[in-house]
């Protein structure tokens, strides 16, 4: 891999930037510099990394001279606005935010399902959503064997993907219920605490919230099959920082359970957590800190011909983002 | 209806026999003597209710001496045990438990779908699962005008269905966990505060846990119709005591989404809450302590023919339960 880079964290404050220098330090991503930006708010404070005090710099268009990667998560707004200074500066843009996704100039990125797509990129490679990220990992080396024609997503989400301020709030509106005061909303619409509410995305015309739409979008993008049909429900749940899916899944090949259990088996990061005596599937507690998608509840579903349903839970801030961008990173500088 | 009741509320010091006599209150039901029965753990306690001190017995086979209904939810072995002594001794027995509910002579019976079926009882009528009874409600309507071929449930599912203890073990576990604590698990087999986990009931053979085969057997019964397909995945989420479900269905004639609103608007014990701009759905939070199945997020699923999907929340202890449970007894004693 090529060595000596200079990184740029855009959006260094926030859950995932925090993530994407954790993920750094621990796969030892070669860098020779690293520059962090954040909103005026954050510029001027100082941040400590792998021994060394940063300045935290406000983003700006002119923040990317001699910068070979940019590690976007400062939200969908700023990326739209800075992404192209960074990409005529030279750099290469992996982009945790919406904003370039379904672009099909942008190559749309999980390497474990279409690495290949990272050689088309223009400068901007996009990082899928986390939901969708979650879902998929598991779902493709079924997809490539049997084909996948429909499935149907329930999502229990957690607070993490509203950023870190929701992870504060829930923890906030837990105490504030527990000792019986009135419990304040600042982040999320509703109250997470002891609750469950439709996810805070914007309904469409269709009914559908956006974070359904981008599983739809994304996963036909991402699979190349503009044919493979999806339907989503996405949920928050008063989870910190792991999302978990029930899973239905339709397959135009007939597939035995031990076949897809074999495959997931040797898929790459994939972990079966499956015990039916012990009642013990994937969970986020467990899933939180970690890379791996746990998939459990294998099972047939006889209402469908060649069904089966699964639930799967993964770290939205880690493999459905930041552990997810620094994979892409490291596939694009290895050449 | 019969006045002068004498009843019996077997098991009354449980979450759902608390409820029992909450409703019994509200809803003026008319008894003349009521009898408390719990374990012998229980017994010779004394509990307050509608003014009357009441002394708290042991249930054995010679508690329903002249008792005219008996409320059963201290689970399946004791009303396996106890249910036919007091048919003996002439109660109507309404079983809160999953005793009896599979078993052809016994009407299991949701009052807004099957009150035909209180009818043929010889002596007991199931009350059906609270999952079961909380997806019904509100698709019966839509069942009856368009008949249901399938419907796939995700379920989100409160402590309360594991009784009080499960909902004290909630609120414990999240205090130890914000205070940086150990967490103790003593009802529920794994951490529910801030975490999600699949439904702690025993794991069949075909890989479905008995909450999920329940929704599957109880709705094809309830519905009098052997052919519905239905599939679940049966999750506990960090709420305290109403059960939502995301549900995917298919019809087998077609209906619109307009269709579909004007039939649950005109249901009995259905709210519709579907606010698309506010963002505003069927909440646990706001569903605790009410009676009506709240519906929402309706839409159209275009990746099925005859496709639509919706989120139901209700309240486990009341219409997943102790209310259902109450409406039997005023329908069988109103003739």
């Amino acid at each position: 891999m090529k060595k000596n880079l200079k990184i740029a964290i855009l959006g260094v404050t926030g859950a995932v930037g925090q993530e994407l220098l954790a993920i750094l330090e621990e796969r030892k991503f070669p860098f020779a510099e690293l520059k962090m930006l954040a909103s005026g708010r954050s510029a001027g404070k100082k941040m400590q990394f792998m021994g060394k005090t940063y300045n935290i710099e406000e983003a700006t268009p002119d923040s990317f001279k001699g910068i070979d990667l940019v590690l976007a998560s400062a939200g969908g707004s700023i990326s739209k606005a800075l992404a192209p200074y960074a990409v005529k500066a030279g750099a290469l843009v992996v982009d945790n935010t919406s904003a370039f996704r379904m672009d099909p100039e942008v190559p749309l990125v999980v390497p474990e399902i279409n690495p290949g797509d990272i050689a088309t990129h223009k400068g901007i490679i996009a990082n899928p959503n986390c939901s969708t990220i979650i879902a998929l990992v598991p779902l493709w080396p079924i997809h490539k064997v049997a084909k996948i024609k429909r499935f149907i997503a329930a999502t229990y989400q957690a607070a993490s993907g509203a950023g870190a301020k929701a992870m504060e709030e829930l923890q906030l509106q837990a105490q504030d219920f527990l000792a019986g005061r009135p419990v304040q909303k600042n982040v999320l619409p509703h109250q997470i605490a002891f609750n469950v509410f439709s996810h805070n995305s914007k309904i469409g015309p269709d009914g559908y919230n956006e974070e359904e739409t981008k599983m739809v979008k994304e996963t036909k993008k991402i699979f190349h099959d503009p044919d493979i049909q999806i339907t989503a429900t996405c949920v928050r749940v008063p989870v910190l920082r792991a999302h978990s899916e029930a899973l239905n899944i339709e397959t135009e090949k007939s597939i035995t359970l031990d076949e897809v259990r074999a495959l997931l088996a040797k898929a790459p990061g994939v972990k079966i957590v499956d015990d039916r005596e012990k009642n013990y599937f994937p969970m986020p507690l467990e899933t939180t800190g970690q890379d791996d998608i746990f998939v459990g509840r294998l099972r047939v579903d006889p209402t469908v011909k060649n069904g089966f349903a699964m639930f799967v839970s993964g770290d939205q801030i880690r493999k459905g983002a930041a552990t997810n961008a620094v994979q892409i990173a490291e596939l694009a500088f290895s050449a």
